[in-house]
């Protein structure tokens, strides 16, 4: 390696020279690639960021200037040139470097959140915040053109055009996609911008004249980017942005790093909101990723760095639902699928290859999505809405309002639930089984394995008058676990010697209380094992089980707090059953980035640490009971 | 009257000629404001939409035809017109007519809704629905220009603009203002379509030709309009919705019926997405409310017809609430305040008027409002984001992600929390409470007076590395219940007798648990009464007294399920206390309309039920403790 190691900060980017530089982006970008082959992470974004990270950091001076990421995913290369280079090699690795910004890892991070679309909000606060206190700080906001179709995007752009105070420079990174192809009126406004071709005849001058004149390139630059200048009025694309009255600088080359040190340098002499449009290429530089038509690499499994072939991976709970979508769609032409920008991440592909007029990508637009639902299911269809568990709270308010409150048959398919792991905090999904809850109406299932998947997607889908949800983990899912009885609506999994312990298993629980059940018959524990399927309502048969039984034991992935557990609790506390309760699920803290099973260990949401605290309840209720015995013999 | 009786469905207009419409119009005008004047509700909206909805429904065929209302505030003409003006006296009387749209009412009604932004979304669904079904209806959605700044509207816009199969009229009801004038770069934009000159020409000599030929209004019109069509690429303003690639028509004199009528024909034809922008005036043809400084009588109190004067009102919680803003504002230079579109609803009006420059009104976009106020938190200030309970549904993932994980230090003050009534289902703020005990680190206050609000408000803005939240109810204040003595941090309100009952009470459920405790007393029942003061985290101390008491009771205005009751229960099973518990709190239902005491009565939250329940159960565990030691006697 070589120029990598002399950058300890930013500043040091500035004694470098061109060519320097320009090999400083080589060695970046076979960091980049190497350890993301074996680490996994994001590739395709960070790729395509390495010459505007750089710019960013040479004309703006962080951690005094704040540089915002939206989705932070992109946010690599920003580490490798704030001093966290040697440690790159614990990218997304327990205790290592998380794959988005940090506060804990360095002041020059300030937003850790990976729910698109804030950046441009977080930025209008911190300007204003700056405005208010007479400092005299930049921020720049680095979003891409996907976040841009999220409504929040657009609150804060609607704000931040009648800021002229605020030292606010939005860098749209726009490379035609977030995910997958951006959707909309947005892209085809971007595209009006992109496709000026009087800009793009300036912008191959410039570059012609800045190859032919190595050294002097940024003079030269000077000279040209005055000439455009002067040219402004008559070349500036009348825009969405100048509609809505803020300055736009652009189309700019985003890998060619003087013409974004130049844009960005004219956007912080303004002293005002600028945005200033960078056109890249996910990707970039690493041809395996640039030919992958699906997505450009942009979160890959590990993969070979020679020929990008991504090591083979098992059947995940994702290509099971896509499976059971396309036998839904070819049975049922009134179900239609919606995705906010994420086809291919949930499994929606499949349905769309086979009925592409009954698939709706919204954008990353959660909130319209499940609202848009609403409204098809009013107009006679019955659509199914698949979504990252963490990004529905995005859409509480929708779910409430406009699919409960009118009785809207909605499905809502919750992919990634309960700890995901090495995407750090908010990306897993912990919250979904707590918020739902409060929804009147609402019925909630965790599938335990992929016939459970099958058969409640299949309920799901038959409920026309209230919205349901289906809800399941990432990765592979289990074995299938086969029922040994029914109570009510509710699996019985294993029933063994006598009615000591209730276990109530929800989703991808049920094998390791299977596994629990197992460990507790060899101590001699009698345990009943049960899934109720549907988790919402509680299922009566629960009610009386419970009462029958010594020690209920509840064990969810998802939040302690307001979940499954806490509502069967409570509905047992209304209906007057005292049996002794143990609720078992996720802290109700923030989970730093780690393995999922890692995780759910160091949590107790093991079969090994689960039985250890039931067989210590239950031999201390033992001994309490023959304590009372000896007390009251008889 | 006259015209209204004969109007019992909109097909019924297309009978009536212009000079009865006007004479309708006008009637309608008459019994708004008669009605609104004694049964309150929204005044100013309604005046502004008479033209509009009659258009609308003379060009439209509805129910066939679907209209939906965006914050359906704004239908009550189209209630009057559609079979319900016999019934109009009893609007938003417990039993009578909604304030909002109602399915239950009729078939023309289609969203209930009253959270702004969403009109758009419903209506792309559902035209999404009938092009699938092939189905050949039309979906007008009416929206303010206020709810076009929520994100929901601009992710619902970039989806219909490239839905080129949709039959959908979206109707942009640009009033310059929601409840307060439109902020941000949209009202820039939509200034620019407003005030495009030669369009305004066009429009005058429009109406003057219309003007002079009376009878034949509608021929000479079409001339027209088919002259401006031919000078449409000259006089189309480069706006905002072209460049999304929507399809623009206006602006229109909203209040000139004939030209709505012309321009909703016109988009009707087109058969693809179409935006009708139509100007109006709020409170149109009511002199009190167009000359109404603050918000043209959008709701107001009740009121004289003759001079508009508004019926005294006594001090509510707001205007506490505005009062210490100002005094914390004097005492802290780095608080700040952040409104959506609600400065004077919220009552940081007086705030504003001290220090402009601190104050933030986002627009109807409270997802912006949360996240940049981890912003403006992160930039070293305080901001207090003052919101009605209901709508911080919309930000949950802000307060979540945005906020919470980043250990912001921003205080949200939820007004209107609990059940505030007549307003209907959307507006009871009865799930903050529950979706908040989620958020790890959160710190959540019920005041119970007015002293108490200071206090906690105090206490609120000193903390700077996590969201504080303070939550009371509309109406007015109770008189101060001061404290008889403490535990850890909760006040004791009462204790008499025996610890036979424990009641800890939520925020303006302490004056109902004060009375509860005196209708105990007379019964013999020892009782303590204890007020949180702040409710999340559960206080160690409250822990302790239900160790000691016989049977521990909460009482919260927040739905039952997953709220601090349920939280508490949780927290003294976890903690191994078996004391019995009874929680009381608003059914997990959707209420219908009705007084806020009406509704409190009839689901169980006043003294008199709460103490019956009490007696029931304390006598029947004596009789059963009774039994116990019968047989086990001594």
């Amino acid at each position: 390696m070589g120029h990598l190691e002399s950058i300890t900060s930013p500043q040091d980017l500035r004694a470098l020279s061109d060519t320097e530089l320009d090999a400083l982006a080589a060695e970046i970008r076979d960091l980049l690639i190497r350890t993301v082959a074996t680490n996994t992470g994001h590739l395709g974004p960070n790729l395509g960021v390495v010459e505007l990270t750089l710019a960013i950091h040479r004309v703006f001076d962080s951690p005094r200037d704040r540089v915002v990421f939206d989705t932070g995913h992109q946010s690599y290369v920003h580490k490798l040139v704030t001093g966290r280079h040697t440690d790159f090699s614990t990218l997304r690795k327990e205790g290592g470097l998380s794959g988005y910004p940090s506060q804990a890892e360095s002041d020059h991070d300030i937003v850790e959140n990976s729910h698109a679309s804030t950046s441009l909000s977080y930025a209008d606060g911190l300007a204003k915040a700056y405005a208010v206190r007479e400092e005299d700080r930049h921020v720049v906001a680095v979003i891409g053109d996907g976040a841009l179709t999220g409504g929040m995007a657009w609150e804060a752009l609607n704000n931040i055009a009648i800021s002229r105070k605020s030292r606010l420079v939005i860098v749209v990174n726009d490379n035609e996609r977030s995910y997958t192809p951006t959707i909309g009126g947005l892209a085809t406004a971007l595209t009006a911008l992109r496709t000026n071709p009087r800009y793009e005849q300036v912008l191959d001058l410039v570059k012609k004249r800045l190859n032919a004149v190595p050294g002097v390139g940024s003079a030269a630059y000077d000279a040209l980017h005055a000439m455009k200048k002067g040219m402004k009025d008559a070349l500036a694309p009348q825009g969405l942005f100048e509609d809505l009255g803020l300055k736009y600088v652009g189309p700019v080359d985003g890998h060619d790093r003087v013409a974004m040190e130049q844009a960005l340098s004219s956007a912080k002499r303004f002293n005002g909101p600028v945005i200033v449009h960078a056109i890249t290429r996910k990707g970039f530089g690493y041809d395996p990723a640039e030919r992958h038509e699906a997505d450009q690499f942009h979160a890959p499994g590990p993969f070979d760095v020679q020929t990008g072939m991504e090591k083979p991976k098992g059947r995940i709970w994702t290509d099971h639902f896509s499976d059971a979508m396309v036998e839904i769609g070819a049975r049922r032409d009134d179900v239609v699928a919606v995705t906010a920008a994420m086809m291919h991440p949930v499994g929606l592909d499949a349905f769309q290859g086979r009925w592409p007029e009954r698939t709706f990508d919204v954008g990353i637009a959660e909130q319209h999505a499940a609202t848009a639902s609403a409204g098809l299911a009013m107009g006679g269809l019955h659509p199914v809405f698949a979504v990252y568990a963490t990004f529905l709270n995005r859409a509480f308010d929708q779910v409430l309002m406009d699919c409960a409150l009118h009785r809207c048959g909605v499905t809502f398919v919750l992919d990634r639930s309960g700890v995901t792991g090495d995407d750090g905090a908010s990306h897993n999904g912990m919250w979904d089984m707590s918020i739902l809850q409060v929804v009147p109406g609402l019925r909630l299932a965790a599938p335990r394995d992929v016939s459970r998947l099958r058969e409640l997607l299949d309920e799901a889908v038959e409920v026309a008058d209230a919205p349901t949800v289906v809800r399941f983990p990432k990765g592979p899912p289990p074995e299938d676990i086969p029922a040994v009885g029914k109570a009510g609506g509710t699996d019985v999994l294993v029933r063994s010697g006598p009615r000591d312990v209730l276990i109530v298993a929800v989703g991808s629980m049920c094998a390791v209380a299977v596994d629990v059940a197992a460990r507790l018959s060899d101590q001699g524990i009698g345990v009943t094992v049960v899934d109720p399927r549907w988790v919402k309502p509680v299922d009566p048969a629960i009610v009386e089980l419970a009462r029958s039984h010594e020690l209920v034991v509840s064990v969810e992935d998802n939040g302690r707090v307001g979940g499954v557990g806490a509502t069967l609790l409570q509905t047992l506390n209304d209906a007057g059953v005292t049996t002794p309760f143990k609720l078992h699920g996720i802290p109700q803290e923030f989970l730093d980035h780690a393995k999922r099973d890692a995780i759910l260990s160091r949590i107790g949401l093991d079969a090994q640490s689960i039985a250890r605290g039931i067989v210590e309840d239950v031999t201390a209720r033992h001994d309490g009971l023959a304590a009372v015995e000896q007390h009251h013999p008889g």
